[in-house]
């Protein structure tokens, strides 16, 4: 299990943008609108692993009434699977409650599924199995 | 900038290192107390990140009652960096508020500082420098 990403549910998406790379040196590598999730998302290079900043399109969205007023929050853990299929198997084998009971599709074009909260003590953890279309640099 | 670690402080730290280890397929890489951070942390190996469970020595301590109720729940992301003492000179030449103006002791001998939620959107972001100390299997 490595980290595909950490997804930080942003307000204002250029000014959090400029912090990260202007401020913190982050390099941006993808920007992409993902209407499956109704967000914006703006992904940093990190390594090998990605920060994204999504920013929700409607305001009265679950994501957006998680982030509230806060100009940031940490929303939710990504870790890649070679076998997404299989491992939302062996969870569900492991009585593991899922939101996704099938992949879908995520951000330039991974597929991905997200465990439910109820099961993993409350963080939000999504699954990824890269389409191998992420920009690398 | 790399991902070093991201961590979650917890309530029931072999509850949430089984799910972790049995049900999620993560490996134990170490286990540790970090006084000067009030928790005892324990380090799974996601790739060449962390991810770091952190239980409160105090409950009554700041990140208990951040936790709350909650299982689990997503408390720091930390961002791995070459010369701590240089990124933080920069960053408050940046005006950046800084938890730690110098770096103090994390994890297996790192370099670590935290830098003020108010100037990151209310994240709350950890510099660290590896001492190189940290088992890589």
């Amino acid at each position: 299990m490595t980290i595909d990403h950490v997804a930080i549910v942003v307000k204002d998406l250029d000014a959090t943008l400029r912090f990260y790379t202007e401020t913190l040196g982050f390099q941006e590598l993808y920007r992409e609108v993902i209407y499956d999730q109704g967000v914006e998302a703006v992904g940093l290079k990190a390594g090998d692993s990605c920060v994204e900043l999504l920013l929700p399109l409607d305001e009265a969205s679950p994501i957006a009434r998680y982030r509230g007023d806060s100009p940031t929050k940490l929303h939710h853990t990504a870790y890649r699977v070679a076998d997404i299929e299989a491992a939302l198997r062996s969870l569900k084998e492991k009585n593991v409650a899922l939101i996704d009971e099938r992949p879908r599709r995520g951000a330039h074009g991974n597929s991905i599924a997200f465990l439910h909260p109820k099961s993993t003590g409350g963080v939000l953890i999504e699954l990824c199995q890269p389409s191998g279309a992420r920009p690398a640099d």
